[in-house]
């Protein structure tokens, strides 16, 4: 049994992430690892150009192990300086001198917070985004069996919570996996390309880092040349991306990322919405993947409930309002700002954390939904054609002219609302009706003559 | 050394709140054991009207210790049923089991997970507030302490980011007083009032409960009176309210929760971009208490950064977000929702917890502030009496007219402003200057002449 | 016809307050007006401590009237000074001195633009909350009536999307007019307290009011003496309250109005949410008031959508996030912020504005709403008394054991769930059920036994 | 003078987009034309295909002017069916018909209220952001000026509100710059690729244009093959994108709008929050251009308010608020949801205005923008050679370690800050000083040799 500490949290109180590969992702241990991974980039990076010694570089690599420091008292610490890196460098520095005494001084040379803060955050981002991503990939997956499968499965199409007109159950798994395309597309967008290292000194001039670089030909090294070659070596040892200015103050990377995360997480309660909505008792169009145990209550012994979509739901009603907090964080003043970057790190965390647990949930919902073609038959039927007004309405505009045809049908479906009578045979009592007109009726008021281009639009989705 | 699981925070991210007491009394294992309270309370009010055995009651309290429960087992189970009760119902009937076999039956009776969650929400909220409460008080009271100190200290006003005109700092933290009493009372309003128990039973209608009640006079319980006299004893046992219905899916208290935090976490920031302001280096007019290494920065030793006020402005720029996604949960469908209950748990214990780590912050700023009179006048002097120029175009108007008193202020001012001199030497050798003006002006121009009604706003607001 | 000019709104997409009386009373010409007021009642409150004659006052009252003005030429000038009082005071000036030259001279004296903007904002506030409280009555008024008459209606408890246990309609009506007496109440705490006039002159020291006020015994007006008086007859004049302290940068009135309005378009919301899951075709249990032309749709005659209930959903949708904006002004800087108060304006109209026109289309959905009992019970059947399954394993545990009896009805409930079977039927054959329940179980299994204390609550909460 | 109508909104809350061309191109009457340009294409494209006449698509091309159309009254009808189409496609057909009365019966063909509204909203949007884009790139290309003068301009860097080391103010204004080609960028991106037309018909399966589609060969037209000319036309009369799939409930397209302007606003904001740091009357190191009235405070002459700062926070306090509130509107249940797509309205249009008044407002800025290379000298000087600490801890840092070093700076640091005496000179008397390092103090000592690559960065950003 774990026995959990007074200030931490075990998940309890979000299960959409509690023991998904994305929660340990960005979890203080991995932000910590992180940090430490940033550190030791920067001083392979530095050896590299010959700023530090090479072996001074690999003690600080070796000595780069999070369970070498202990992050409760960094958190502490950081009290004392608003950040944890000023503690971390503290502490880090005597986790090398034990490794290696004259290595220690080498530890942050040059260096400021933000710069491994930043780093470390990016190094988490990356990871978190491509467990986020396989995830996606998934869920779009599953989605692409459903539409295929159901490209022709009759269903209720439903506008303002009532029956429309008749759709494919495939036309709505093909739009569900559109958006998840959409999402993937914003997260590899700002995976691939957008995470940057940070690499800005005390204040964005990398005056720092200068101080230590080797001498040049003339003399005084070249500052921009070798702030270029520096931000590639610290690129390369990260496998992140060189910006093009430091970024202390200049939050396009956070921002992007608030975005693309938001994006995931409505998307993916899009499908949530809608899976709850097919769920319904009087619906029941689909239920979710069964299990032991699952979706059990505590009082009811007879529910199901759907409780992935509960989950992915409870995320995406989350993840855009901490993601527009990011995104007001781009209103940093000065070079570095006094309490705008630090609100940013908590609420990245929690953005990566719901988004990446909503897709892992997702993924088990798409994968696993059971479909009722029957129920939706059997709900097509439920308002005697009525579903096909708008078509009935179409085929008698040429002959009654748009307005009367449609003041017709709009009496018909009151008349067969009140009655209970099909449509059809409301319709065929009308004196209005044009002669010969109630034998086509029938064909008319099939649901099934009357889905439009569901088919062709899911094939040209799957293409897609 | 603490070491961390993989899954956990320490606060790292968050050193607003890391060790402040609000800390430790939101986290897992604090709302594990008020979950646990609300089920003891819960058997306690069942026992004192019959419901099930008096011992049953006392074996399931004395069993209810979040210790003898694991939490991380709890959120894993969570994602089964989309709430962590179910799960802990059932491990807890096993502890109890333990205890006294016959008392596990009688464990959760009549009860839904909702009921559970909530009341024992209510009663984190209510540990919360008192923290944040004691907090607020604490910083009120030493802004009141400056607010007499300096009621006649003379300073500043700044508007759009420029001189305005004279007042005092007193003024200045008679008003961060009058918000931090605000936050105080919007606190109270809550905490003393609107943190009611749970108690609805599966869907509202209380009607698991009847159905272990006891039998009364003629029969069957009168439902009414029952869940009456249940509801008034349940919130006896915890110490909360009594709500007018139950509040599953109407969800008042964690809305007004929000709004007071909201508010608080605001109010708090408001004080601390004031102190930022008037820290920044050029203006010098107070500065963060110190203490070894508080303020220090990884790069540059002369810096001692305002590291508080930092922190407690990166709380105030996360809640108002998270309470906005909490006051979008009051559209909560049916009679429980599906993921809006859900969303609403994270961020409220982030918002207690943001805010209570903001007032502790606040409170030791407020306690340590350290104010310098004499950078205060200097920087009253800087713009050699332009920061009067309002007074003296009041005291010409009724010669000149109020346009051409403005128009000949504007004209001085701005001749001031580009030779540098100060304005009255400028105003009196203006021709447009009325005869025998000129004499007045250097009592005109002492800004220790035009704080208007600043130390008797002091002196009004300390008495409210 | 209305030739609308290229920059104005005219409520197209906004239909949500389109024609209703807060529309008006938030619009740019109310707006101008309550400035105008504030004008006014300052100098007729001067005019009362002799600051300045009561003919000037009574001129400058006589030119109050916005229709003397262009707001659009005040809203372009305003781009130069960052707000439109400035232009205002200028226009106005030469307005009052059409009327009376000399009284020209006093208008805005001492003054300064927030003031006449804020107090202006307060008044507007107090007006459109008076409309919308009144909208709140009608709206509880008739759900008052709705819980009432269904008290005793049978109807279905949904939680987490799935049927849950019966409930009345009654009772979901009764708490939906809890919610909405819940804004009142909040929406009143503001309306009769928390509006403040703005007094406070450039920065808050009312030193620019004090220049003008008559000399007292001893010479110079005792300043706290006169602020006082002059803060009690400006609050006189306008009706609204004192404030503790000018308010310029502490910004409780504002950040309270947004909590309140917040809350009431959430509380709406969650009423609108209802209807609509309640009013969809496979539910039908409740129908929007009908009217001629009422929910019609562009493409499908035979629609009736619940255009009511999506207006104030959309409305509820957005109202949180202005809010949050508005919370998040608190955080303003110095004496007056550049900036963060000219965030407030647009964000407090259309919080006014959306709220109010979600309170008069929720009276209007409320006072209208179509209630189908029938369908209710329809619904109740759908299940075959699964909806009772809490009930019979509360019944069986004391003979089974609470988890046998539990598994026994989950048991049960899957096969009555696949079969089709009743539920009764399907325990009724299973051996492990004890010797003599069977007779029992189609009472047990009638939902009309089971609605627990619902019909209590509703007359518990009418009475409040 | 413009006399305002009661409910219309003339700017006066919004000076930020008062009289910007954005405001005109997102008012009521370009949305109503661009709905109207939306009728007319899709006309014009089902004539492409045969679908009706072409007579009929010129004359409904004809009739298809806002001006004929009574906006107000429209808004008042979208009261009964919850958008303003309805109503628009009946008033539009009686114009139409004015005009030629057989083609008043090709009016709205096959469609549905959602394609127009959408497709108009995408017009509106492509023309706003082709204005918004024109601004940043206009604000761009003044910021590369200030930073190619600027690139050697010494000047303070402040992190924290503290000075920090030296920059220039090139740097500063590249950074702005990178900024605002970010939100370029991310803009572009939506303009030139993510705007489609709205084409689904009543719920998605473009059903009812197929009605009305031409046979084909072997008698019904092909669905898939029809639909996809259809939308190639209509896109093709729009000049906006062919969409995957019809996205009523898919908001892909608004998700990314709301985001790409919430980047522009918060990027603007960040220079403005900065041009208000530099601007305080202690830093002086900026100002805003003047102009007659620019600037001026209703009470104090000698004021000139950083007002196009102001105007343009203003607008970044609202902007990512309101996006947040669009990108929670992916969530949108079914084939059309109740309220949910209702909600984007008026929120994707304030977006679009108020970003567009800060890129106007922000252009004019950086045109404009005085700065003043003195006053950052002064100011660098204030803490007589402090910001320089780093540099002197670095050189120290090889003789005697990094932590002595460090700690011998942190302590002169603070000498140098309670005695006013220059750093240097604390040094120079400090027994720990290395023998001979006094000599080099005041080469290292003077700011303008730790510059670090400012320079060098300057010429890089400008090249990307």
């Amino acid at each position: 049994m774990t026995r959990s500490l007074p200030w931490t949290d075990d998940g309890l109180l979000s299960p959409v992430r509690a023991g998904t590969p994305v929660e340990a992702a960005t979890g203080d241990r991995a932000w910590l690892q992180a940090m430490l991974d940033a550190e030791a980039a920067l001083a392979r990076a530095q050896a590299s150009l010959g700023t530090l010694p090479k072996e001074a570089a690999a003690a600080i690599t070796r000595a780069a192990d999070a369970d070498r420091l202990d992050p409760r008292a960094l958190a502490l610490a950081a009290r004392e300086t608003a950040n944890p890196v000023v503690g971390l460098v503290r502490a880090f520095t005597a986790v090398v001198a034990e490794e290696d005494e004259r290595a220690a001084e080498y530890v942050h040379q040059g260096s400021t917070s933000q710069d491994v803060f930043d780093t470390g955050a990016m190094l988490v981002a990356r990871r978190a985004l491509g467990l986020v991503r396989a995830d996606l990939a998934r869920t779009a997956a599953a989605l692409a069996g459903l539409a295929e499968r159901h490209r022709e499965t009759l269903a209720v199409a439903r506008t303002l919570a009532l029956h429309a007109v008749p759709t494919t159950f495939g036309l709505r798994a093909a739009g569900w996996r559109s958006l998840v395309l959409d999402a993937e597309a914003r997260l590899a967008r700002v995976h691939e390309g957008g995470l940057p290292v940070s690499l800005g000194g005390a204040a964005g001039t990398l005056a720092g880092y200068l101080e230590y670089a080797p001498a040049a030909a003339g003399g005084r090294p070249d500052p921009g040349r070798y702030t270029e070659l520096l931000a590639e070596a610290y690129a390369a040892e990260t496998g992140l991306a060189v910006p093009v200015l430091p970024w202390h103050a200049l939050r396009t990377p956070v921002a992007d990322l608030a975005s693309a995360l938001a994006f995931t997480a409505g998307a993916l309660g899009k499908i949530a919405v809608d899976v709850q909505s097919l769920a319904r008792t009087e619906v029941g169009e689909v239920a979710e993947p069964g299990g032991p145990g699952r979706g059990g209550s505590s009082a009811m012994p007879h529910k199901r409930n759907p409780v992935l979509a509960t989950l992915v739901r409870g995320a995406a009603l989350q993840v855009p309002a901490l993601a527009a907090a990011l995104t007001q964080c781009l209103v940093a003043e000065d070079e570095r700002s006094a309490g705008v970057w630090h609100a940013e790190w908590q609420l990245l965390r929690e953005c990566l954390r719901l988004s990446g647990g909503a897709a892992r949930t997702a993924a088990e919902l798409a994968e696993g939904l059971q479909v009722r073609p029957d129920r939706m038959r059997a709900n097509l039927e439920l308002t005697g054609s009525q579903i096909v007004s708008e078509r009935v309405a179409a085929r008698l505009a040429p002959v009654l002219g748009k307005a009367r045809a449609r003041a017709l049908l709009t009496e018909a479906a009151h008349r067969a609302g009140v009655s209970g009578r099909p449509l059809a045979e409301v319709l065929a009592g009308m004196p209005e009706l044009p002669p010969g007109a109630a034998g086509e009726l029938p064909a008319l008021c099939d649901p099934a003559g009357y889905t439009g281009a569901a088919t062709a639009l899911v094939d040209r989705a799957l293409r897609s």
